[in-house]
C-alpha cells in the first residue's frame, strides 16, 4: 500500500514532510533524549517550542500587537460555548450569521449563556448563498457578531466580513485557516480547531483582542477564561503537547512554501479545476453552490443519477482517492481540499471524474 | 544519544514499544492509506478504535457495566469546572479533601460554580500525610466529594476512600490511574488526565456511575456536559485522534504486561526500592512523607545539602537520568516512576544516588 490522496472534511491529509519529521523524531526530539511526548510542558525546550509557535503564527497570519494568540484545548465546539462565556453576560446580547451547519451548532451551543440573535440565515436556500449584508438585522449592543467564513458541509465560503459597525466580530475559521491572507485588525476573535490546516485535532488557535481579555462579564473558572490562558502564554495547564509541535511543523512547512499569498494561490487553482470539471461536465456533476460564495476548501457535488454514488465511491477508492462521500445533509461527494492537499490530487481526481462519467455514461 | 530514564512527572516517560509501534504506522495506519492523524473519526476504522478503547479500559479497570467510559479533551482541570458543572446546582455543596497542590487547585477551580466545602486539609503538616477519616467533616447533602488520591507534587498517595455513606465519590486519578487495581464501584466519578500512565496530554479519562449522567442541576452547553460526551461514546466532537490511538496502544501494551496486578507488583518493587535507598543513606537523603502515605508514583526527596542540588542535576543528566528536579514547592528532586518507567531505570537512578553521596560526601 502506499498513502492516496485524502479528501477527508477532517481531520485531514497533513503534508507528508511534516509527518516524515515527526516520525524521524518520534523517539527522541530536540537533543531532549525523550520524545516530545514525553517532555515536560515546563523545560527548556517545551517552552521554546511554544515561544516560536507563537511567534511563527504571528508571522504568517499578520496577527497585531494588540492581539493575543492562543493555543488552547477543546476543539471549536468548545469555544462554541467558551465565547459567550468569555465575551457576554447572561442577559447580553450575541449576534449570530447563519450560513450553514457549523453556524447553526454555534448559536445551539450559546443559546443557555446568552440572548442569541439570528441576524440572517441562509436557510430557506438550503444555505447555498450567504445572506447580503444589507438583510442582516443586528442587534443594538449585542457583545459580538458571530460568523462561520466557511462551511464545511454545504461548501459556501465568505472572504472578508462587510462593516458592522464597532460590534466585535468573531470568526470561527476552524475550515480555512492560514489558507489566504485575513484581515485579522477587522475581528475581535479569530479561531480554528487545528485538524484542517494546522495539525492535529484536539488543538485550537484563538486570536484575540486585547480589550476583550479585558472583558469579565460573569464568574467563571479561571481554566474557561481566555485572560488566564493569555497570561500564561498558552501554558496554563499540560497543554496537548504532540499537537503544539505538529501545528509548529506544518506553519514551517507553510513558511517554506511561500506562506498565506502562495497558499491562497494553490487553493484557488486548485479549486479553479475542479469546479470547472464539475460546470464542464453537462450536469453530469452538480455544485449547486452560488458561484460568488463557492468554497476553497470544500467542494460538494452530486452525480446526475445518485444510483452511481456508491460505484463512484468504490471505484475512487481504489484508485486512491479516499474519502470522498459528501455529508448525509447533502449527499453525494465532497472533496475537502485543504493546504496539504496537492495540484496533482486534484487533477487526479478531476481526471477520475472524466472518466467515470465516459465508463457510466 | 540514545533516550534516557525520564523522571517526569508529566508529560512523562512512555513505553518504548508503544512509541515504536507509533512511528512505524506513522504515515499509513491500518490500511486506511492515511495517518491516524489524517482519518475521519466519523470513519470505520476510528471507530472501531474507539470502541476498542472503550473495551479494553473496561476490562483492564473492571468497570461495571453501570459507568460511562468517556474520553474526553480539556485535561484534568478542565474538569475541576465540569465536574461541579454536571453533578450541582449553584446553590449546592460539595466536599473536597485537601491533600496537595492539585485538590488546592480542584476547590479554587470549583469556587464559582458551587459551595465548597474543605472537609479537612493536610496542610499544617505540609501535606506530608493524609488527614485521618474521623477527622473528615462531611456536609449532610453535599452533592459530592472530591478527592486525589495521588499528589504528584508532594507525592502522598492512599489507596480506597473510607466509608461516607451514599455521597458520590469523585477522584481525580490523573497521576495513579492504570497503576493497581481499584475497586470502581466505591466511586461516583474517576478521571484522570492521560500524560501519565495513559499517553499523550490532551486526552481525559472520564468514567462516571449512570445514575450521575443523568443528574442535570443547571443548563449546560451540550459540549460541557457528560451526559451529551456518553449518549455519543466520545465523539460528539471531534475527538484527539492521535491521543486515543495511544492510549489504544498503551491499554495494549498494559495488557501485555500483565494487566493493572502487574503494574502494581512492578511499581510497589520500584517505591520499595527507592524509599530503602533513601532511608537507608543516614540524612544524606530524605523523603518528608509519612510512610503510610508514601506515593507509589511520585518520590519528592531532598539532600542533606541543598547546595549540592545542582551538581545533584547535572551529573544524574550527564548520566542520563532526566528530569529529576523537584518542584519548587517542596524543592530538591522528584523522581516521577510512572508505569512506562522500569525496574533498571529505579536501580540505574539508586546506584547512581550512592554513588553521589560517596563522591560528595
Amino acid at each position: 500500500m502506499s498513502r492516496g490522496y485524502n479528501f477527508s472534511a477532517g481531520p485531514s491529509m497533513l503534508p507528508e514532510p511534516v509527518l516524515r519529521r515527526a516520525q524521524e523524531e518520534l523517539l527522541e526530539w530536540g537533543g531532549e533524549r525523550a520524545s516530545v511526548l514525553e517532555v515536560s510542558h515546563r523545560g527548556k525546550a517545551f517552552v521554546a517550542l511554544n515561544d516560536k509557535l507563537e511567534a511563527d503564527l504571528r508571522r504568517l497570519l499578520g496577527v497585531p500587537s494588540n492581539y493575543a494568540v492562543l493555543f488552547l484545548q477543546g476543539g471549536a465546539t468548545q469555544h462554541f460555548a467558551q465565547i459567550p462565556m468569555n465575551l457576554a453576560g447572561p442577559d447580553d446580547s450575541a449576534d449570530y450569521l447563519v450560513t450553514g451547519h457549523w453556524s447553526t451548532k454555534a448559536v445551539a451551543e450559546a443559546k443557555t449563556l446568552v440572548k442569541t440573535h439570528v441576524v440572517a440565515t441562509g436557510e430557506a436556500g438550503k444555505f447555498t448563498s450567504v445572506p447580503e449584508r444589507a438583510q442582516w438585522q443586528l442587534t443594538p449592543g449585542a457583545a459580538y457578531l458571530h460568523v462561520t467564513p466557511n462551511e464545511t458541509i454545504q461548501g459556501v465560503e465568505f472572504e472578508e466580513v462587510p462593516d458592522v459597525g464597532d460590534v466585535p466580530v468573531v470568526a470561527d475559521m476552524s475550515s480555512n485557516i492560514l489558507s489566504r491572507p485575513v484581515d485579522v485588525s477587522r475581528y475581535g476573535i479569530i479561531y480554528a480547531g487545528a485538524q484542517k490546516n494546522m495539525g492535529a485535532a484536539g488543538l485550537t488557535l484563538l486570536v484575540i483582542r486585547d480589550d476583550l481579555l479585558a472583558h469579565k462579564p460573569r464568574p467563571l473558572p479561571n481554566i474557561l477564561t481566555y485572560a488566564a490562558h493569555a497570561k500564561e502564554k498558552s501554558l496554563l495547564n499540560t497543554p496537548p503537547a504532540f499537537a503544539f509541535y505538529l501545528t509548529a511543523l506544518v506553519l514551517e512547512w507553510i513558511d517554506a512554501q511561500g506562506g498565506l499569498a502562495e497558499m491562497a494561490r494553490r487553493n484557488r487553482a486548485k479549486t479553479d479545476m475542479l469546479y470547472a470539471a464539475i460546470d464542464g461536465s453537462n450536469g453530469y456533476y452538480r455544485n449547486p453552490v452560488d458561484p460568488r460564495y463557492r468554497s476553497r476548501m470544500n467542494v460538494p457535488f452530486t452525480l446526475h443519477d445518485a444510483a452511481l454514488d456508491e460505484a463512484f465511491l468504490s471505484e475512487s477508492k481504489a484508485a486512491g482517492l479516499l474519502t470522498l462521500k459528501g455529508h448525509k445533509a447533502v449527499g453525494g461527494m465532497r472533496a475537502s481540499i485543504y493546504n496539504a492537499m496537492p495540484l496533482e490530487g486534484v487533477r487526479a481526481l478531476v481526471d477520475f471524474m472524466g472518466d467515470f462519467a465516459r465508463r457510466h455514461g
